[in-house]
C-alpha cells in the first residue's frame, strides 16, 4: 500500500477515497441526539459497523487551533496555531493569524498530494482556507471555502466552476447551509472523480445558536447526514471529528454568563500594564461576540503573573490558570504565541476582556461557545472497524488530530 | 404535589414510583455503543421521549465520594466524604470512611422516607449501605446490599426474606450479577408495592473489566436495559446516572501508567515528611489495585508545598495540582479530608503510592480506572421530558448530584 510521512507520522493511502470532516463545534450530544431522534440513518448504521469514540482536542478549544491541529497531525506546540489572535511579542500588537505564514509545519494535504493524491480542501470559513490552504493548488489539488466559491478561479483554487460542480449557489455564511454546502462539494468532487483524498471543514453557526435537541440543529444533522450518505456511497472511507465542543455560557436568566477579566485585574491591581486577549476572536462575531472560555493576560512586567494567577484561581467560574512556561507544557502551547497568563473558564462561563469590548448585542438567544476545558473531548466516527493496533490506540489518549491516521491507517 | 426538603433543596414527590439508578463506573460511551448496537432498545426508546444528556459529576470521580453526593443532592465539601479514605489529622491515622458518622448531612432517602415515602437503598457494594444507608429501616424502609443479601433482616435491613422476594440468591461480588440484582431486586419491591421511592446504585466491576465496544459489557448492559423495562413497566419514572467515568490507563504494551507519587516526590525531595493516600483504596482491590487519577500528598512540614507542587505540574501525566486551600475551593472538597496537595492525572495515566504499594497482579487484562478529571462528565437518563425550568438547568451546568431532582421536579 502506498503511504507517505509528514511531521513525523506516517500515513497509509487506502485504495479507495479519503474524506476526512471537521464537524466544527460538534459536542458529542449532537451524535447521541440526533441518532436517538432517527435524524441520522446513514451515520448511525456507519458507526455501528465502524467505529464511534471519544477523542481529546487541542486547547484552546477553538476552531483555527484544531483545525491547524488536525490537518497537520500535530499539537498547537508545533503548529504555533495557538488562537485565532496572538500579541506580537516584538511589535507589541495584536495579530490575526490568518495566513499560512504563522503555520510552522506542513500540512498532511499537500504531503497527500506530494504522493500522487488528488487532495481537496473544502472548508465553510475563509478564514480556514487562507491559513491552511497553501500548497494544494501547487499541487494539483483543489481549495476554496463555501464562503467565497463564487470567487474561485484554476489558477488560485484548482477550480473555476465550482458553483456549477457543486450544482448549488454560494450560501451565506451565517447559515446552516455553510456548511452543508462543504459536504455537498466534497461529495461532487469524488463522484466526478475530481478529488479522492479530502478535508471537509464546516462551521459552528448552528451550533453556537441550537442546542442538541432543538430541531432547528436536527434538521441540521439530518441534512448532514444525506451528504455523509453520499459520500459512502461514492465509496469513501469517512472518518469525522470536532475542532471543539459547545456548551451553553448563560445565568439562570438565560444571560450570558461572563468574567470580565482584564476589567477585573485592572480594578484589583491597578490599569496600567495588564492587557487581556480574547484569542476566540475572528470575523465571525456573530457566533460568540469574542466570548469564549479562554483568555490570555499580558502584562508589561510578567513578575507580576503569580500574584494575579492566585488572585484568578479563586474566583468562582474560573478553573485553571498558568503562567506561560505551564501553559506551554501542560497544553501543548507555543511559548511565543500566548500570554504572561493562561485562564481558562468553566463548563457554563466565558472569559473576556471587558464590558466595552464585547457586543453582546450580537447574541441573540442567549450564548453557546467553546474555548476552554469542557469543550475539549469530542467525538470520532469512523466508517471503518479499527485494527488490532488502534483498537489499542482508541482507548489511550486518542486525539481529534490523529483523525487522518484513523482514516488512513486503522484499516490497513 | 407533595413535597419535601433536605440539604437547602426541595423535592416534589411524584404519584408514581420514582427509581433512581447510579450505574456505577458508566462512562457515556457504554449508553452510545450499547444503544447504537441495539443492545438495550428499553433505555433507547427511554430516552427519545425522556432526556439523555450530560452531568458533571463530584471529584475525585470515586464512588462513595460521588455516591454520598447523589443521595444528599450536595458536593463533598457539604457531605464531607472526600474519598474512601482519609488522613485523620488529629491522630495521623488513615481511616477507611466506612461508616455513616463520617458523613456531614442527612440524605434524600431519609427526608422522602419522613415525607411519607416506601423508601427502599439497594445497592452492589455492602460498604455503600453502611456509609448512606443509616435512618432508612428505622423510617420503615428497606436497605441492604446484594454483596450481603443473604444477611438481611427486618430489624437491620426492612426486610426478612430479601433472595425470596427477588427469587434469586445472593450473586458473586465480582460479577455482572452483582448489579443486575440490585436492579432485579428494585423491580421486585415496585413490583410487589413494597417500594416507591428507590435508590439503586450498581458495580463497576464490568465497567473496570470491559470496554464499550467488549461483547461482555455490551451483554451486561442488555441486562441492565431489561431491568430498567421492568422499572419502567412497572410505573417508575426512572433517572439514571453514573458516580463516574471510566478510563483504559496503560500504556502501549497494554500495561498500567502509573506515577508512584510518593516514590517520585521522596526521590527528588528526600523520605521525610511526605506521605501519599490513595483514596480509590477500597475493600474491592481487584478492580483497579488501589489505582486511580487522583491522590493526596500529605506533609509533615506543609510550607513545602509550593515546591513539591511546581515539580509534580513538571510531570507529564500529571494535569493539575492544587495546595489545601485552592483544592476545597476548586474541588469542592472539605478541607480537613483531604491533603496538603491534591494531585490528578491524565485520561490514560494513574496516580499511585510506592510500587510495592499496589498489588498489579490483580490486574488481569490492563487497567481500568477512574478518579480525575477525565472521569467527570456523566450522562443523565430521564424517562420524562424535561420542563421548561430545567431544559435551561441542563443547559447549563447540572450536577450527577442533580439527579434526584431531575427525578422529582423536571416534569412537574
Amino acid at each position: 500500500m502506498a503511504s507517505f510521512s509528514v511531521n513525523n507520522r506516517s500515513y497509509n493511502l487506502p485504495s479507495r477515497p479519503v474524506a476526512v470532516i471537521c464537524i466544527d463545534g460538534c459536542a458529542d450530544e449532537y451524535i447521541s441526539e440526533s441518532i436517538a431522534q432517527g435524524y441520522m440513518p446513514r451515520l448511525e448504521a456507519m458507526v455501528k459497523s465502524g467505529y464511534r469514540g471519544m477523542v481529546r482536542g487541542a486547547l484552546p478549544s477553538f476552531t483555527n487551533v484544531n483545525n491547524s491541529a488536525i490537518v497537520t497531525g500535530a499539537p498547537p506546540a508545533v503548529t504555533g496555531i495557538c488562537g485565532n489572535f496572538f500579541l506580537n511579542p516584538e511589535t507589541g500588537e495584536e495579530v490575526m493569524m490568518n495566513s499560512a505564514e504563522f503555520r510552522r509545519c506542513d500540512t498532511i494535504l499537500n504531503a497527500a498530494a506530494d504522493a500522487g493524491r488528488k487532495v481537496a480542501f473544502i472548508t465553510a470559513k475563509e478564514k480556514l482556507r487562507t491559513v491552511l490552504g497553501d500548497g494544494i493548488v501547487e499541487r494539483g489539488g483543489i481549495a476554496f471555502s463555501s464562503e467565497k466559491v463564487n470567487e474561485a478561479v484554476a489558477s488560485t483554487h484548482g477550480v473555476d466552476n465550482a458553483e456549477d460542480i457543486i450544482g448549488k449557489p454560494k450560501p451565506e455564511i451565517y447559515s446552516g447551509d455553510a456548511s452543508i454546502y462543504v459536504l455537498e462539494a466534497g461529495a461532487a468532487l469524488v463522484e466526478q472523480g475530481k478529488a479522492d483524498f479530502l478535508y471537509l471543514s464546516l462551521t459552528d453557526y448552528m451550533q453556537h445558536k441550537f442546542g442538541p435537541t432543538d430541531q432547528e440543529s436536527l434538521e441540521f444533522y439530518q441534512q448532514m447526514d444525506e451528504q455523509i450518505g453520499r459520500l459512502l456511497d461514492a465509496g469513501c472511507v469517512v472518518a469525522a471529528t470536532a475542532d471543539h465542543g459547545m456548551n451553553a455560557k448563560n445565568d439562570s436568566n438565560g444571560e450570558p454568563k461572563v468574567i470580565f477579566v482584564e476589567s477585573l485585574l485592572q480594578e484589583q491591581f491597578g490599569k496600567d500594564g495588564i492587557s487581556v486577549i480574547c484569542p476566540i476572536t475572528d470575523p465571525y462575531v456573530v457566533h460568540h461576540g469574542a466570548l469564549g472560555s479562554l483568555v490570555m493576560v499580558h502584562l508589561d512586567d510578567p513578575s507580576r503573573a503569580d500574584e494575579l494567577m492566585d488572585f484568578l484561581l479563586r474566583q468562582e467560574g474560573i478553573t485553571e490558570v498558568y503562567n506561560r512556561e505551564m501553559a506551554a507544557l501542560k497544553l501543548e502551547l507555543a511559548p511565543d504565541r500566548i500570554g504572561d497568563i493562561t485562564v481558562l473558564s468553566g463548563r457554563d462561563v466565558v472569559v473576556g476582556k471587558t464590558p466595552e469590548h464585547h457586543d453582546l448585542s450580537v447574541l441573540k438567544g442567549g450564548l453557546r461557545s467553546h474555548g476552554g476545558r469542557y469543550e475539549e473531548m469530542v467525538p470520532l466516527l469512523l466508517s471503518e472497524p479499527l485494527n488490532a493496533e488502534y483498537k489499542l490506540i482508541a482507548t489511550g489518549d486518542p486525539r481529534n488530530f490523529d483523525v487522518f491516521a484513523f482514516a488512513c491507517n486503522a484499516n490497513a
